[in-house]
């Protein structure tokens, strides 16, 4: 695999004619890392299922994870996965309901799910998703008991190929501006809004500097 | 089927110890309403493959559309989908790293995919899309043509089973309020934002209310 874009395969093949696709690794992981909220496709008994979860990345690593009593989690360990990630950024209004699009950024990645056998690592993969959502907030939580941990299957699949595609800008039909409708775009846009704390907190807990810092940068993790 | 609730099924049994579940249509209805992006999933050579797309609903039944030349499209005609639409509601801080969670609204939708074989059918369709995201929008566009009525595939599946899933509310871990860490929701909200005209627009092309009511509303369609 070359270090800088994922190969190109039948299953990962971006159609030329859209002009919107790429394997670029860098590309893929900006997507990737851009939403907490992923959606996990596998198959069982022939079938699809699509379950959203959050997920989280090392270097060419996703990981995801759930209760270990989970029926897809069970199912989708040691299985083919498609892993997609999708952020809608808005509206795109034409002249025509030909012209009409979506802004967006999406990326499919393909791999095989393997459930965290090993504790110790289950524990280490909890660390990074924790940190990696709220920096510093992991050392000051009430340490994972044994039997939480026991509860918890993590499973990660190491991305074999992928491939983002994104649509940006405003219509493309400026030809046919003589058409008398409004055209342009409708921005859409998910954003942390102001803390809510949990109705016992005590007032010596502060909202804590990184989470505020998070709110108010207008990123999602 | 009952006309109020899906029937359980193997594949849409929530488990029960969650009490997050609900196969009331109602309930199904208002998250697919909801939300204008679904990820459809659907099996191709036993493996699985997850779209993002557009999707509307009429009665109990759900449509998406696409080019005609989709790969993604050609394979899901008749074949069994699920197609899946989840809302983040945000990030739920615990005392523990277990008791953390997500707030969100989601359905998993089963069915079959049909291609909408007539082209006057599909020219409704797209009607009942623009119409729905946009109400009003469809009389004012420049009329499709043949040629990209032709271009333009639209799926349909009847929902032969569905499960909504939702959490709501603070985090439940108030026993453990001695652990001196901030805890509660930081909630997470997706909007539509001030429209963008497209940079050739005529003057006299203004927003039409209809639009300028959606983006005000905090509604995404």
């Amino acid at each position: 695999m070359s270090d800088t874009a994922f190969p190109v395969t039948a299953r990962n093949r971006v159609r030329r004619e859209h002009h919107r696709g790429s394997y670029d690794k860098d590309a893929v992981y900006a997507v990737l890392d851009a939403a907490p909220l992923c959606h996990v496709g596998y198959v069982i008994d022939g079938a699809p299922y699509v379950t959203p979860t959050l997920h989280w990345r090392v270097g060419d690593r996703l990981y995801w994870h759930g209760s270990a009593a989970s029926r897809f989690l069970r199912a989708s360990a040691d299985m083919p996965v498609c892993l997609t990630v999708s952020l809608m950024d808005g509206f795109v209004l034409a002249r025509s309901a030909f012209n009409h699009s979506v802004n967006y950024r999406s990326v499919m990645a393909f791999g095989t799910a393997h459930l965290v056998e090993d504790s110790a690592e289950a524990a280490e993969a909890l660390r990074d998703f924790t940190e990696g959502l709220f920096p510093g907030r992991w050392e000051t939580l009430r340490p994972m008991t044994a039997q939480e941990l026991k509860a918890t299957s993590v499973l990660w699949m190491e991305i074999e190929d992928a491939a983002v595609k994104t649509r940006s800008g405003p219509p493309r039909d400026a030809a046919e501006s003589d058409v008398p409708v409004w055209a342009g775009v409708i921005p859409m846009r998910t954003q942390l809004g102001a803390a809510q704390p949990a109705p016992e907190l005590p007032a010596e807990c502060v909202l804590p500097a990184p989470l505020a810092e998070l709110i108010a940068s207008g990123r999602l993790r």
